[in-house]
């Protein structure tokens, strides 16, 4: 078994070897652009502990780790331009360096380079491989639409937000998982259950996300802390506290719309002590988590095996950023 | 050997009967409001006509058929983004009347529909299928980029035009024709040489198109003539203009940027006839038209199996709209 320190420079390698044209080179300048821009390459290394747990070959799975890092990074891409983001990982967005028409087709083309990546997995699970791709990419460009339509709703369930963050965030870390499983020759069986431990824990892991943005250590967070209240978005802290607080409160809350930043942050904030908001945000991604961690115990292969997988995820729960 | 018309009813049956999930609906709806709009289905019906032509199952061929008119239609959906464009065939486009975002996800996701189609043909030729598909949709990216650097440039040869249109257009019509001699288990020197047929036909296709823009009939062209030569287009008959003019010429013709329509279409016009730019642009149609049948005629079947392609290639050539 590899500690995903190791496997992370599968990963960073296969980054540096990958050429693209140099022709357009603005269609193709962006692709090396993001995909140099770092990140913890969190959907890769996940995908090559997969086929790790099942013994499969590292670098046979390379393909597939590579064909989801550049799917997540054109759909980084897509989002910029629809969030109209001018930073990302703290360095110019691409539509702002290089223009919107661009960056709508440099994602265009980054989804093909994506698609012939996975194409170079064995044969013997080409299919299999393409249809969980193919899934795994449909799921998330449904969250991210619905992601977008929620910020026009004032009705939305906490069920819908859920499932919002599972297919755009949770799918892919669950498809990469199963994709990790299909290259590793994984039983079908063990392939759906690490997509579950996969899902769950993206699930758990964007819980986690709503909970640190307001309750994360200013000095470690890495982003202002109050973000989602400043924007009003819908996380899963907001929509329990619609949900529990008194006509009152709502009203407050309904109120503090144009309220100044500061001010806005640390009445919110009190409205969720007040509710035991964070608390409540806890018992849920304490129980996508335990999910996560019934299906991969479920799994048919030895115990031992699992022990890097589990340290990650425990890693990854106990993230200050 | 069958008809194009034949072959048509294949294509629209097929659409009919493909469904997309009802939920999140403004995600999908483009993409069933876009296949809808109709169109020749040109790429499609080649498709199919070569499986044909290599004794193919046209069921069979159907899924490639698909992946091509859906990937071609998500390429319309986004460059009517990056035009601006407020109508497709005489109706809304999917960004005026869903907003640029939802156009922006639509459209990936309706390449993942495509990317879905591909993945249903018959597993013996799945990976030649994918490898012709990805470097298809490479191709028609590279093609469009190209096109929109092309507007902000004054120094575009005419090499770099040919090549864009076979990026942009061409390439399309004969990675398609490869894919349907993939899918009819043809042997890979023909696949190779359809695809040059395709290729060498798209080019001479956009040609006509260049020389109907301006010598079309206006009762029967569609479009308002002369729409390339308002918009200052730099179409093959422009760029040799310009190779060819005289100083005192090309001045005039720098002046006319500012000039009113019909004067513009007018006295641009007349400057085409005085340098014989019609036929100049005719002599290259016929190149293209010609190195497209020399491919063809090399094609080991049986020649009437050939025909049905032939009436076509010319029905296309002697068009006039």
């Amino acid at each position: 078994m590899h500690a995903p320190s190791e496997i992370l420079k599968y990963i960073e390698q296969a980054i540096k070897n990958t050429t693209y044209p140099s022709h357009p080179g603005s269609l193709y300048e962006p692709i090396s652009y993001i995909m140099g821009l770092g990140g913890k390459r969190l959907r890769p290394v996940m995908l090559l502990m997969s086929a790790d747990l099942f013994g499969g070959d590292l670098q046979a799975a390379v393909p597939a780790a590579m064909a989801i890092e550049t799917f997540h990074n054109f759909t980084l891409i897509h989002d910029d331009i629809m969030d109209n983001a001018p930073l990302r990982r703290g360095q110019q967005t691409v539509h702002e360096k290089w223009g919107r028409n661009t960056a709508i087709l440099s994602g265009d083309v980054m989804m093909v380079e994506a698609n012939k990546h996975i194409t170079r997995v064995d044969i013997a699970v080409l299919k299999p491989a393409l249809d969980t791709f193919n899934a795994t990419a449909q799921g998330v460009c449904e969250g991210q639409q619905l992601d977008m339509e929620f910020e026009s709703r004032n009705d939305v369930s906490i069920e819908e937000y859920i499932d919002m963050i599972r297919l755009k965030t949770a799918v892919l870390v669950g498809g990469a998982m199963k994709l990790g499983a299909i290259v590793a020759h994984a039983r079908m069986p063990d392939a759906d259950l690490i997509y579950q431990f996969g899902e769950n824990l993206g699930i758990a892991f964007q819980l986690q996300d709503d909970i640190l943005d307001v309750y994360g250590d200013p000095e470690k967070f890495g982003k202002r802390v109050g973000g989602d209240i400043i924007s009003d978005k819908k996380t899963f802290l907001r929509l329990k506290l619609q949900q529990l607080a008194s006509q009152e409160d709502l009203r407050k809350l309904s109120d503090l719309v144009r309220a100044a930043d500061t001010d806005k942050i640390s009445q919110v904030t009190a409205l969720y002590d007040r509710y035991l908001i964070k608390e409540e945000a806890t018992v849920m991604m304490q129980y996508y988590l335990h999910k996560a961690f019934a299906a991969l115990s479920d799994i048919q292969v030895p115990e031992e095996r699992k022990r890097e997988l589990i340290l990650l995820a425990d890693l990854l729960m106990n993230r200050e950023s």
